[in-house]
């Protein structure tokens, strides 16, 4: 196919207020975790106003998708996971996980946790974002206990990152060539028991 | 502190013919696993004779630990974790782990994690290691089936390093600052039923 003409895309000076934003947004939610971070502050550590931080990225939850380069925002399908019975809730958890990973999209979740997790800045990224926009929400939706529930949340990243990073990333036999229906199976209950179980509460 | 006269150590000659070595066995272990490469094969591919490789690093064991960079090799806690009662395996199990990682060695073993995790070729190593060295003889200690021993190691593998990944690499709180009697507590029990708990034999 021959390119004729000018090249689409943004003017450069565009292009350079949305880096400039960008970097500063990195900045912010690495010193301040997802929720310490407002729009009006990276805005004012970008130097620019405001408006134009919504008018790039839309909310503060689209700057921090593009931020990490997320294929998906995991918000968007948390109403469906908490959506019917309490005792399936792992279940149903897991089936989501494992179809959007095992679906297009997975090579480039895949590339994303591998870099998440080999630089200290952008692995505290990965953490606020599964925590806040995907696994918390779930562990609210069935614990009233706040401390409770964000340990639940936590329990459930340790055994979701770790069957993620050995199924996809590491390739682990016979885990990587398993049919969901198999991994369901084997690994929901043990997650049901980090959403409904019966924890100590902290004294 | 003053260095006067030669420099002690190897001399250059003998540093290559180890990195000779170091550069064949990452790629045979790369390529044919642990299991499936022999210092015979390692020799031969660094055209060396056998006898070198030994003289350098004792076994193949020590080999894979050595191109590995590991800061302690997993093996030696086996035998400690195995000897006790049973329904207890998974308690021995953590508590070893979680004083490995809390201990001075902690920080070695998490950029080992961090930097297998980042390449593929490494992340393969690291599975190796993982399973060969630690997770599959404690699986076979509990379970005849070849079968469900595989398994139960790669669930116990998913669990471990998600907890790691989380407690150590992501410092996720709660986690993070938890003793190890609390995270005890609250994990052993899953990892307990990936190693003794019923699972549905693959038909």
């Amino acid at each position: 196919m021959m390119v004729t003409g000018r090249r689409s895309g943004r003017r450069p000076g565009k292009q350079n207020t949305r880096d400039q934003i960008l970097s500063a947004a990195r900045l912010a939610f690495a010193q301040h975790g997802y929720g310490g971070t407002t729009v009006r502050a990276v805005a004012a550590s970008a130097a620019v106003d405001p408006a134009l931080v919504y008018h790039y990225f839309g909310t503060k939850e689209k700057l921090f998708l593009a931020l990490m380069d997320a294929p998906i925002d995991p918000r968007q399908y948390v109403d469906t996971i908490i959506d019917g019975p309490v005792d399936r809730l792992a279940e149903r958890m897991l089936r989501t996980i494992l179809e959007i990973w095992d679906s297009p999209t997975g090579p480039a979740a895949t590339a994303l946790f591998r870099s998440s997790i080999a630089h200290e800045r952008s692995a505290r990224l990965l953490r606020e974002f599964l925590l806040e926009r995907a696994l918390r929400p779930i562990a609210e939706s069935v614990e009233a206990d706040p401390e409770l529930a964000r340990w639940r949340a936590n329990l459930l990243a340790t055994q979701l990152m770790g069957l993620v990073t050995m199924r996809y990333l590491l390739a682990l036999e016979p885990l990587s060539s398993a049919t969901p229906e198999r991994i369901v199976e084997l690994v929901a209950p043990n997650l049901q028991r980090y959403l409904t179980g019966e924890l100590t509460p902290l004294t």
